[in-house]
């Protein structure tokens, strides 16, 4: 299965975070690939996700941080080096999957270097529709390409909801929570 | 916290899971309230956040299903079984709430016994909005009450996102993944 979560609102990697933990009770190896940065780092979940992988019970747990130390924000004369390390990353993840090192994979925030223009799209959905196996990949992050939705099993749009009587009660309308 | 995870699309309960995983890495007490059997137990997430709060490095796990061996599923006769069970699951919450038993809530499938009037939904808003001390909770399921949203700090929608080229190909509309 390819699923990719996105849409504006809370909850796409931690959707696919809690995949994970049904991917590793049934035993199967888990590779987590990280494409962004602190804030969005979510160290309690690679806590969790490495301590159940050292349980030894269920399957285990690979997690990888894109340029350790290195910064999705753009700054001036940096573009070119977070392109290089995103294009490392998918190539990391080729490799991975024409492999089969892992039978679930995390691709975090992948959504974004394929925006930017750093990963082609082209190369990722051929990669995709194409790997062998019992393979299965969730992606997330916002503004998906639309050949990676059309590529996808399943796509889910997690929404911000405003709040009704927020709006209201402050006059004004848009209010978000 | 009071967030809601609502919507017809994936992700609501596995995003509270997800959740959940920060909260055992932070050492919270997690207690997980189950209200739908299958095929929506969660095994998996269960036996995966059961291992962790075994691991005794994070916060503990305790994990409560309404009714074992009971179903949600209407038969002849045993919907007032259903709507006692539910009743009692959520007096369990509300002592549990009041002792301030955990720190980090989920009550997963929740929303049906609001919505079936099994639990009242002023009581339910009324004991969210006053529990004591820092306690979150996240609910889930579709069709979340209105005064639910409206008592939520966050609220999520989880959207099932239509396949554009589905759509075509089949020469058709609403086609859904």
């Amino acid at each position: 299965m390819l699923a990719v979560h996105t849409g504006q609102g809370k909850g796409k990697s931690t959707a696919a975070f809690g995949m994970a933990l049904r991917a590793w009770s049934a035993g199967w190896s888990i590779g987590v690939f990280q494409f962004v940065k602190s804030p969005k780092w979510k160290v309690g979940e690679e806590t969790a996700l490495r301590a159940l992988g050292a349980t030894g019970q269920g399957g285990s747990v690979v997690w990888h941080k894109m340029g350790e130390g290195w910064s999705w924000i753009q700054r001036p004369g940096t573009e070119r080096d977070h392109a290089v390390e995103a294009a490392e990353g998918w190539a990391q993840i080729k490799r991975d999957l024409a492999a089969e090192t892992y039978r679930f994979y995390v691709l975090d925030e992948f959504t974004y270097p394929i925006k930017w223009g750093w990963v082609d799209i082209a190369d990722v959905v051929e990669t995709l529709r194409e790997r062998p196996g019992n393979q299965h990949v969730v992606v997330t992050g916002r503004d998906a390409h639309p050949d990676l939705l059309e590529a996808a099993d399943l796509v889910t749009e997690m929404t911000k909801v405003r709040h009704p009587m927020d709006a209201g009660r402050k006059g004004q309308q848009g209010i978000e929570w």
